[in-house]
């Protein structure tokens, strides 16, 4: 739907046909992330998982006078500690020329509204330590750093390893 | 399965027989992590979100000697980088009694085989900081602490005062 503060602005959900530029997207974030090549993604993967009968996950595109300006990934994960489910904001980015004109909090806007709809208990996501504008930004909103939970992950070999491992 | 190091070990996916057992697990680690009062879940939650027809978390009940000794819950998330899903652990918890046994290595042995055979990428969950032990203890497994990456979250009257607000 338009914003009444910026009528240009549209957001609405994707369709398989925006797998190509969700793929773009998620490149582009990837290097304004500096990890351009962690992407191996590619769009037969993101159409087998976004777009069939149990998508695994969703995405929202932001459109700014007809063209595409951003866009949000999503899923929903679960507290156990509120018997409810939570949305998890994947990915969000807005490209660079797109900046300045509220088109992030727009997105982030429409997920929270998205996330009291669905029962939701919270809204998360994570950022990058370094980005200190994003996080005060987040702040802004209502969003708290978490700083006493540490991500721990395993991946790739040593997922195989586990995975094999004789207990 | 039965553990071949500890033959009273079985691992089991949960039923919904077990939500009370749930419940009490999920009870007795919010205890262990300082938040006693945190669990608002209801038993009915849990039946409504787990065991309907698109259950929004799945369950392993470790059984020591026939006796209910810990648990493990989980979801699937979703890494945009890799373009597959990835296995994530939310609730990990062994009773007091039963530790020292192997039964949390069995558990996340068990999950980490889960997340390869449904083409996960990675296997991830968090940990609080001053829980040494076990991030020491996960680390031996092969984890990796993602110290760059910080959560943000918006939950209660935040989240209804974020979705409320006038774009």
């Amino acid at each position: 739907m338009p914003s009444e503060k910026n009528p240009m602005l549209n957001i609405r959900p994707a369709t398989i046909d925006d797998v190509g530029l969700i793929l773009q997207f998620i490149r582009e974030l990837a290097e304004y992330e500096r990890e351009p090549h962690a992407v191996t993604a590619t769009e037969a993967d993101l159409v087998r998982d976004g777009f069939g009968a149990e998508p695994k996950f969703r995405v929202l595109i932001a459109e700014c006078d007809a063209k595409p300006a951003g866009f949000a990934l999503y899923f929903f994960n679960y507290s156990t500690w509120l018997g409810r489910p939570g949305l998890y904001l994947e990915d969000v980015f807005v490209r660079p020329e797109f900046r300045g004109k509220g088109i992030g909090k727009s997105l982030l806007l429409h997920l929270a509204r998205l996330a009291v709809q669905e029962n939701c208990g919270r809204f998360q996501w994570q950022v990058l330590d370094w980005n200190t504008p994003s996080i005060k930004f987040y702040e802004s909103l209502g969003a708290k750093v978490m700083k006493e939970w540490l991500t721990m992950r395993v991946e790739g070999e040593a997922l195989k390893r586990l995975a094999e491992y004789e207990a």
